[in-house]
């Protein structure tokens, strides 16, 4: 999407074909920076750090990690390392590792001496994909958004989203924002709460930047406040991304979304999430229970960068010194929770049997699964 | 309670009994100040500054902000300007009004020279009272925290809180926090989830600051993390503080009390509230339409303060310039989702019958009201 008078993508192999650039994310909303990956050290640390976030960015930035490691050492042994490396980066995100298994099933095959140029091209077709993937979940809840604004002629559709699902969270266009631009785009009305997302604050950082940036209005809450606003009428639709949902649709996305869908529930406000069908995890079903909740540094909370007034960057501690902390980076919505999930093939339930009835082709293993969703 | 090795109050005539002194909790928990109040106006800045917070804190501020009033002019109309002036610093909590009306009621009926004096004995003994009612409460609710320290023998009891309800926002000992106190100091081994609260980050400011300075175990975390806690049983009991109750027992606390309701009723986690009656509005049933909710700046949300590295406080900005912000103070939790109400009586539900029963000479104006709560 655009940034001042330039379209960017969110990463984009360098025009000497020898590195990766990316946005550093840490940056924002203080600072836009591009930074340069050389090496798979260099884009692991991208992920670790959060310099790059959103599943479907950190799948395409482990895929340019594993191409730059094919570059130094096409061997077996160095893509096996390399593989195991990437996907230790970031434990929730399900298509890190979906990422990885793509470009491995395409360079291992290959004779070591042709692994390199391949992988450069399969990490390349796999952020096209996103982008068109992004795009087509963009159409699919547009419709959502239409059929709201038809309802209230006029008015603004108010809709609330959780962190970042925007296009800085994927390659392009984003997943629960996507639908947003194309309405804003398209004419209709729109309005967007932004969670601020605590404690890394991707909402007030990301999602209030990019949609700044696009010019659609805004207004930055404190996550504390979605329910409130949803008592009294003032959110059409929560619309979140997702960073992994089991084959039965449950969502595990940033901490505190759990918190929105319950709010929603209580007030008869639709609650969808959207994803790349990327982010479905076929081998999970009761997501509560299965999926690995990432526990990531205390001074994420502790500690917040910020701009002083003479406009340096600077970390501030916000707790007592010494203050015992403890930072979940996500939650899972049990898919009850979930009025639908905006895919790039379509709507459809958080069931197991409309899962799998819109990817029948990818839910071939769930043979094994208690299609109730009680296994 | 302590702070260092002295005991202290949060607000104390100074020793000249010309002024109040308070402790400034804008400062915590990076500075231990203590300002000194010499006028109403000295007493409603702090009010609206939040110098000082917390329903029962705000009322007894109120008192001694209108005994400073008196000794300036004794006169009707200024006593009437006086309460005019104090009652339009803070909206929502409801026993700023009483404390003024109690005030009033003393001090109206006699003789302008007899006021001040009368005045500073009134503001003391509505402090005097509130410990007293404070360490009722903690009485009342210890029972609640014996009981499920008894189901786990040996085992801590967790409680979940949000925002600040400890002695800071009282007189002294608290409301949510007095039960936490009274166990910790009779051998119970209790842990304290504490919600950071944003905005204004209350939990680790004021409710991490004051559980540690008293050495109760705790764990900051951020506001969206308590419903992935209860899904995973972390979380035995939430207890809450209350800024103003409606004779039905719905509850106006701090924004984001209701999400935390929401995930305590669907987790099958207790949820209460701790509240002297002064917090009851009796003439108000049906909360999320009645209760007047306070907006507060957006600036509170976009700009934090916190201390360098190199021990400065600093004020910094957290989200991009310009980005449009709200700030929406509390919120209001349905009856329907309180599990009972912890008062200076004892715990009762949270229904138009239970509280009136417990409170019968207070609930004398509930004639007009339809007793089901459906008014």
């Amino acid at each position: 999407m655009k940034v001042g008078d330039r379209w960017y993508r969110t990463i984009w192999r360098d025009d000497d074909g020898l590195a990766v650039n990316v946005i550093d994310q840490t940056r924002l909303p203080h600072a836009f920076e591009i930074v340069r990956l050389e090496s798979l050290e260099a884009a692991a640390e991208a992920i670790c750090t959060m310099r790059v976030r959103g599943a479907p960015l950190i799948g395409a930035t482990a895929a340019y990690g594993l191409a730059l490691a094919i570059g130094e050492d096409p061997s077996d042994g160095a893509l096996q390392h390399a593989v195991e490396f990437l996907s230790k980066t970031r434990p929730t995100a399900v298509n890190l590792r979906w990422a990885l298994d793509e470009m491995v099933a395409m360079v291992e095959p290959l004779p070591p001496g042709d692994r390199a140029d391949a992988a450069w091209v399969a990490a390349g077709r796999i952020c096209d994909d996103d982008v068109n993937t992004c795009r087509d979940i963009g159409e699919n809840g547009l419709g959502l958004l239409s059929e709201l604004a038809e309802r209230k002629p006029g008015d603004t559709v108010n809709v609330l989203t959780h962190c970042n699902a925007g296009w800085l969270a994927t390659v392009d266009w984003g997943t629960a924002l996507a639908p947003i631009y194309l309405a804003h785009d398209s004419g209709i009305k729109v309005h967007v709460w932004v969670d601020e997302t605590r404690p890394r604050n991707q909402g007030a950082a990301l999602t209030a930047f990019e949609l700044g940036a696009h010019g659609v209005p805004h207004t930055l809450i404190a996550d504390n406040a979605g329910g409130h606003l949803m008592q009294h009428g003032l959110v059409d639709i929560c619309l979140v991304g997702s960073d992994r949902t089991t084959a039965g649709g449950d969502v595990a996305n940033k901490i505190g979304t759990y918190l929105k869908a319950l709010a929603a529930r209580d007030n008869g406000v639709p609650f969808f999430v959207a994803l790349p069908s990327t982010t479905i995890d076929w081998d999970m079903v009761d997501g509560v229970v299965e999926i690995p909740i990432e526990i990531r540094p205390p001074e994420e909370l502790t500690w917040i960068e910020g701009r002083t007034p003479e406009g340096d960057l600077r970390q501030v501690e916000i707790a007592p010194p010494g203050c015992p902390a403890a930072n979940f980076a996500f939650d899972v919505t049990p898919a009850r929770l979930v009025d639908g999930l905006v895919t790039e093939r379509g709507v459809c339930e958080a069931s197991v049997q409309a899962i799998s009835e819109l990817f029948p082709d990818k839910a071939t293993n769930l043979g094994g699964q208690n299609l109730d969703g009680s296994s």
